[in-house]
């Protein structure tokens, strides 16, 4: 099968920062599905995994990227209970394994959902990794269960990006949050308002423009940006006894201790980890999966795409890591075959 | 009234570092109680104000000190509802405010408990600044309600001091939790034993000995002891998707990043937060008390008392204060009238 991956981490500007290349088609075991490949999408974790793990040395295959896909399931593990063939199915998948960034993909079902019927397949592509984020962020880690949001202020910092757009839709639609997101530009700030954020702040200046609209203290921060950048500003506007959500690695280290005396919780959301570290509830992806599927097909959550590229190929992929690389994204980009 | 307090930070050796004074004895307002002070206890809380609030100027006036007491209520503000005059009370009291190093202090109801009737003064006395931190961490942080630990695995970092003598019976007998505690001494294992703890660790090879235990992940932690220090013996064994929750100021800057692939929440605990904030929920500390009461009451829960010193005066305080800067106490000390 027809493939795109990397050898070395070397600048998305270099001819061989990615390469299509040939591999064999891989066998479903166990509780794998094989897929299809229709769709996928691009998200920080792909520039990410591309710079580093080939930083110090030639890696000796290709290794495929690609954490979002929608496509057609062709064969099944001989334990798989949850789908068939020819289902059609949208997944973020597992780092530890190959990407969707090629014709054939093998993901376990128990982090997959059937595709929301109602959208395209570059639609649903951008969905899942951010949607996983965003669900556990909110309902697995700040708090326990849908509806719990009632009464209580969210702030997501990075509202207009990948997990932002969708964090906004299920904080409003599913944990019944009073939502403030933030956004620095008119189109941000006017996508974040149009996905469903009561208020907008500016997080170029975190503190002020949260206190100009009236607020003291927010219950709860999701910080879907730079963990060390907006750390001071979290320490502050934080409520006591209140909690944070990050997702993204501190570059330098933060002074925890700031959110102690108030008592603060600060969580961890990396969607990986269920799958790799085969969690007892790793299972829970595919259920997440399947009430965004059940939430869009109800036309209460939309899919955040904002641009799609035709035809899966190292050039396509490579405009779409520039494009992820630049920081600037509004929603999510898709790449469709 | 008299009273026992600093204006400067000074080596507890020093004739200076607590010294006896009289003050004017304070009047009730609003939600105060007045109470007459019977027993105190000492906490790693006294030597830290005690070594930071003058360490650069004289303080205007003595600070007293004291961040438990047991005592009788000699009168009340026009708001007080929860009590009465002649009540035995037992609490922890307000960071913000003057300590029970005195003979009378003032403490607002919400944040008091009816003294439990089997104990003796002292034997309460030690209890509500430990217990409240415990139940705070136990049930309002780490898991939501009690009972909620069946099934799961907790580890007391420092098993026999004031908050881990107090944290494993709550643990095990109103959590439920499978309790691992640490302990590095004969007799300080043998302590921690007879409180209730499944399985005794060392906290001077943390990973191993947890490991010998035959257990890979613990599903929380509750390190009541030197947070920076067991960071890396934390980030190994704790379970993915687990949480921690930490009670002692880091010294160094730990590296928050280590916890983000297994999804990991790190909780903070200060029994202050509630007053020092006025948090709507302040009064749940009085309900924290009334159900420790309850417990006592009912044989479930011992006093964590080791050691009673006779006369509350400077002399009696330095020595408590000496021996809480040694480390080495095994459960509580407690200074009677």
């Amino acid at each position: 099968m027809k493939a795109i991956g990397f050898t070395q981490s070397l600048p998305i500007t270099d001819e061989q920062s990615l390469f299509a290349f040939t591999t064999e088609q891989p066998k479903p075991e166990a509780r794998d599905l094989l897929v299809k490949v229709e769709a996928v999408s691009i998200n920080p974790v792909d520039t990410k995994v591309r710079k580093k793990a080939a930083s110090q040395d030639q890696l000796d295959k290709p290794r495929i990227l690609g954490f979002d896909a929608v496509g057609t399931v062709v064969s099944v593990g001989d334990q798989v209970t949850l789908f068939k063939e020819g289902d059609t199915v949208f997944y973020a998948g597992d780092i530890s394994r190959s990407g969707s960034n090629a014709e054939y993909q093998l993901v376990d079902e128990r982090i997959v959902g059937h595709k929301p019927n109602q959208l395209s397949a570059a639609e649903a592509a951008v969905l899942p990794l951010t949607a996983l984020t965003a669900w556990e962020a909110l309902f697995d880690r700040l708090v326990m269960k849908p509806g719990e949001g009632a009464g209580k202020t969210l702030l997501i910092i990075g509202g207009a990006g990948g997990v932002g757009s969708i964090a906004i839709q299920l904080a409003k639609q599913v944990g019944k949050f009073n939502v403030i997101a933030t956004a620095s530009r008119p189109e941000t700030s006017q996508w974040v308002t149009e996905l469903g954020a009561d208020q907008v702040a500016n997080h170029h200046s975190l503190v002020e423009s949260v206190r100009a609209l009236g607020i003291e203290y927010v219950d709860y921060i999701f910080n879907t940006a730079d963990t060390y950048g907006h750390w001071d500003a979290m320490v502050e506007l934080i409520k006591p006894q209140g909690a944070i959500v990050g997702i993204v690695e501190s570059g330098q280290p933060v002074d925890l201790s700031q959110l102690q005396f108030k008592s603060v919780a600060f969580h961890w959301e990396v969607m990986f980890t269920r799958s790799l570290y085969k969690t007892d509830d790793m299972i829970q992806q595919h259920y997440i999966l399947e009430q965004i599927k059940s939430l869009v097909d109800q036309g209460i959550i939309r899919s955040t795409l904002t641009e799609t590229l035709t035809g899966l190929n190292a050039e396509t992929l490579k405009i779409a890591h520039q494009k992820s690389e630049s920081g600037k994204m509004v929603g999510k980009l898709a790449v469709v075959y």
